[in-house]
């Protein structure tokens, strides 16, 4: 691959056009270190809603459809470093596919796929091919989350026993999905959004949280899936009963009817030594609860006392509140850090969600559906 | 029954002498409103230990055994109008028998019974007998569990649909009951204990919440059990699968190994027109949380807008904060003014917890018992 | 003095009858731990009314004046162990007095008099007189409040630098007292409540909890006082700069007209080497703040690693919250016991508010009036 | 002024390199939005020094001073839109000047200047100039600062009666300024700092914020300015009395020194009708509170009910934290919307502090600074 030395990278990507949320978010993330650029997209099925989409993003760089831009973007000589998904979800796995075998970097929205067999068949690509795929499982990126999991993986809260996370949203208590919103439309339509709505969307950031911190998998999960809104194709809640490596159990409750919850995702890890909790709408603060009745520790982003991963993780001093774009941003610098390192011959480090993660979300989808169609039996993921 | 106006009530206690916790906890529960006075008790089984006790609380009288006290007091022209009962959990079916049998009102401390049977016994004792007997779910004397009741029962949160429940202690996450612990010793020893010990001693008081506030039964539970602390021969932690009446579902944990939890109950309620949550830690507040993205509202002990069970409920004005002690003295408020509606011809109002909800309490322990002992299989409760 | 041993304390109270919130809280403070009783009581100037009141509180003994009270118990053989004295401030010196110099112990509501030269001259009497006197301040007597005294006076947050107290309340905001709410009517009135309203009211509660906490005098106080509501003659707000002894410097902020606020009483005090924060309306926490940018930590009543002072004021374990009764209640604990031991012949710990406390507290008060009136210059206290 | 359509603005920067905190923050704020773009930059006074900085930011334009950088690009047909004054305080007056002289719209640190005369003839400049001048106080960039601001001007908390303001930060409260700290030396230097550290480094942001929301100017200032760490020639702690145009008071306090103190700014506004309350480290909480004992509300970013100025400062939905950076942006957004208006035409909408907030802000330091220095006189701002 050519250097990227003395450059910022240049950076495509594929839906997510003006008026998508995730779009925004997805150049935010790339750009904010200064270290990438957008500068070519395929931003629409429809050309002219392409072109304007890119235009509204000063992108000197429009193509009609993700094939093409594959196709021709490989050939030029400033080819884009790496792309970023931000389709619907049936079309992650086609477009990664294009660009991984056209040599480009590929950084891709989860899910990784529509079902479980596209997103292992997309994981073998990635393995074979030599460009890079990250999976922006976002909340990975927080500061605290990354001291969650240092302070985990050092024993500081000796053996897991109890979790408890959870992903709680009301955006789809009423019946959004009949009165025309796009979002609400697609996510509760088996044919656009798969098997599952609300475990699909939010269950798996919580399912990859509590691995990636506690550093165990779920070995099987006890489900107990609802659709409370009358008419939904798909579940709008979740409460599942889990069990992990190691021994420890707990419960992963998610919901997208839950009144008066914004985006509540929130975990806490009970150990034999200690304990930690996050949340992650105050996402600055880790709560440390050490053993013997001492008192709970506020560990904040930006202080002292924290492991390297969180302070390479943190742009601004204590007191200066980092957010979601921030820890967006950090999956973007990982992903980015590990093209240039690729590109001076250097192996790459990794620490980001992979495909192999983007497959696991999706087993654990699949055990929770299944579990719950057979009424709540404990079912492997 | 003699009349009781113009006087303090006279009560009794039967265990719960000095140094056992909870015996102090109901003699300042019972005294706090200046509407009764303790007189006479039976405060150990060894004589010596039981005048002592009583000398050092001043109590006039004092019985060798319940089962004198019982039979003496009733014949006695100044005799105790009520009991409170606090002794261990295998002794509260006895003990209260004795004294309903006596014609004297009883008080007594959860659980209504050592098993389910003898609790089923005892309830129909307490239903035959014409004196008043009531059972300390202390947790349902806060003010904002009153408040949060009235709602729920208003209509103001809509049709239930999501609850959320945990009571998560740390106090035996090191093997205390092997190293002379009393209250440890005896809460893990089956023998003494019963069936259960984490979702008995504390499950039963989330269960009961969950029922007082949402108004709805827990119809069926999928429970994962488990003993963390090698060597215990009962549980100590729980993770459970609920589904209630009327359609809600959610998830109640219990544990008294979550490292750092002091005595964290706490719910949460979601409807399909509102939610609610209280932290018993932080009682005088509710949150309650309006559908539509308006914000969270911070309902507070003593503040306007409250209800009259609530108002009923509150000693102090606003800003003052109320306790545990103040919380468990408002099941007794309700059960002296029914002993005084009584002794004067009136119906009582029997508004505090029953034998019938102690006999609950034990079914629902059955139920998640049998459930996890079937590997998590759903049990009607 | 006669003996103690064996039977609880009796008591009498004057003023502070049905009605009065004041009253009621003076009576469970004092009962709470089952150490004392009320059996005497003069609850009105109208006889009539003070019977009633007397009988609702099932007190056996009722006199028409605190006059006759104090002449008429002093002679009995059962005569009252201490006074309550919970009538409107401008009583406080002479029934103290009354008391005192019947050789009964007095505990008496704050301020301690209605001006600063009748306070002097009350605590002139109490120095003089073998009886005890205590003032309540009760505000102290959170077990919270304790661990901090505690830990300046260890050194534990280093040399004190800065300070910053408020006490804020809204129950002013509106103009109440022209419309016949009787609180509002006196507290308001120069010719009940003396020079000041919300200094003398509840600031003198902040400065109390200042010098008590901080182990510092308030050397001069620059204060700039406000009636905001219109046709108010005493002031319904207060900001205030400090200068303590040492050097600490600082705020203190008051307010009834503090729209939203209950009883906000916060404090703040950071010193060379460490920092502790305690807010009253969640009384069962502080916050320590370490140096170095080491995390805050919560540090809560009933817990570990909290000093004797802390523990001697707590009756239940961690997380079951105590509140503004037990608070109070441990100010008349430390009164009680000192009563006993002067009984038996042992010193007196005076662990309580003294008269010289109240003496402080009309200092400060006059001292913030002078400073204002003389366009917020510094005044010395 | 040439068309800026179609088209990202052109970002220069003066300061604020490589190592500079304040430098990266200008950086990502400015090109958040995808709006703008750092093309060029004088980003050290030694010429090695910057062309490094440059390269490191990927700068394909660097030059050796601001002098020759406002004469050049000022000369090129895709000469920078505006320029980034990110300099040490000494440098902003000559700096901006230059720019503005030259043409260039101006988006300069706070404080505006130096010295007041500095400021007040800087300002002079920027009123004469046709380009365009920004100063960053950046905290009026948060949502929930814009929201506050739009109920306090709609009269939803009545007239304003009290303000509580503060700005607590504990970096300082070690003598990191005799250790070699770069921005400690030069923060408590008279020399290069000018009049006042603390004050004029973080009171400044408190006294903007309340004028911005309160939408009245502090009218005088009662000041005691301390520095207690030994041997710091300027203050590092305020304490401060207000009193504002239309009658209402308060207090504002500063410290470098508050240990435990990240970077603590908090607001509070109480008025006749309703009261709010902000703190800058949960940014995305507005805390409304009614008159009358209503429950307090929680207003969120993001959610419904808001202002047009709330929502036109969010970039993703509620519950995705948003932070300083973002905040910052929305005052580079505000500055880029006014460069294409006025590039196009239209009349810019100056929604961000002005040159003249930034005299007033000078203004403010100079009238604490002399409120002391006379033993805390009342001195007009």
């Amino acid at each position: 691959m050519t250097t990227t030395q003395g450059r910022k990278l240049r950076a495509g990507i594929v839906g997510g056009g003006r008026g998508a949320f995730i779009g925004a978010v997805h150049r935010i993330a790339a750009e904010i270190d200064g270290e990438a650029e957008l500068v070519a997209g395929a931003l629409s099925a429809d050309p002219a809603t392409a072109r304007a989409n890119a235009a509204a993003w000063y992108l000197p760089r429009s193509y009609d459809s993700f094939a093409d831009m594959a196709r021709l973007e490989a050939a030029r000589p400033d080819c884009i470093d790496f792309v970023i998904v931000a389709t619907p979800n049936h079309l992650h796995a086609p477009v990664a596919r294009a660009f991984l075998s056209a040599g480009i970097h590929v950084i891709c929205d989860k899910p990784l796929a529509f079902s479980l067999e596209e997103a292992e068949e997309l994981a073998g690509v990635a393995a074979r091919e030599p460009a890079l795929f990250a999976l922006t499982h976002n909340y990975s990126g927080y500061p605290m989350v990354r001291e969650a999991r240092s302070r985990v993986r050092s024993g500081a809260i000796g053996v897991l026993r109890k979790v408890m996370v959870e992903y709680n949203q009301d955006w789809l208590m009423e019946p959004l999905d009949k009165s025309g919103h796009k979002q609400a439309e697609w996510r509760t339509d088996p044919k656009r959004a798969g098997i599952s709505c609300c475990v699909g969307d939010i269950g798996t950031h919580a399912a990859h949280l509590l691995e990636l911190i506690g550093g165990r998998r779920i070995e099987s999960v006890c489900a107990d899936l609802t659709s409370f809104v009358a008419g939904r194709a798909l579940e709008d809640d979740a409460n599942m009963l889990l069990r992990l490596e190691g021994g420890a159990k707990g419960t992963l409750v998610c919901s997208q009817v839950a009144c008066g919850e914004e985006n509540n995702l929130s975990i806490r890890l009970y150990g034999s030594a200690g304990a930690l909790e996050w949340r992650q709408q105050e996402p600055n603060t880790l709560i440390a609860k050490p053993p013997g009745g001492a008192p709970w520790q506020l560990v904040r982003t930006g202080r002292s006392g924290l492991g390297a991963d969180a302070a390479a993780a943190t742009r601004t001093p204590a007191g200066h509140p980092e957010g979601y774009l921030e820890a967006f941003g950090n999956v973007y610098r990982a992903f980015i850090g590990d093209i240039r390192r690729l590109a001076e011959g250097a192996a790459p480090a990794r620490d980001y969600p992979s495909a192999a993660d983007g497959v696991r979300g999706l087993r654990f989808v699949a055990a929770a559906v299944r579990s719950s169609s057979r009424g709540a039996m404990w079912e492997p993921v």
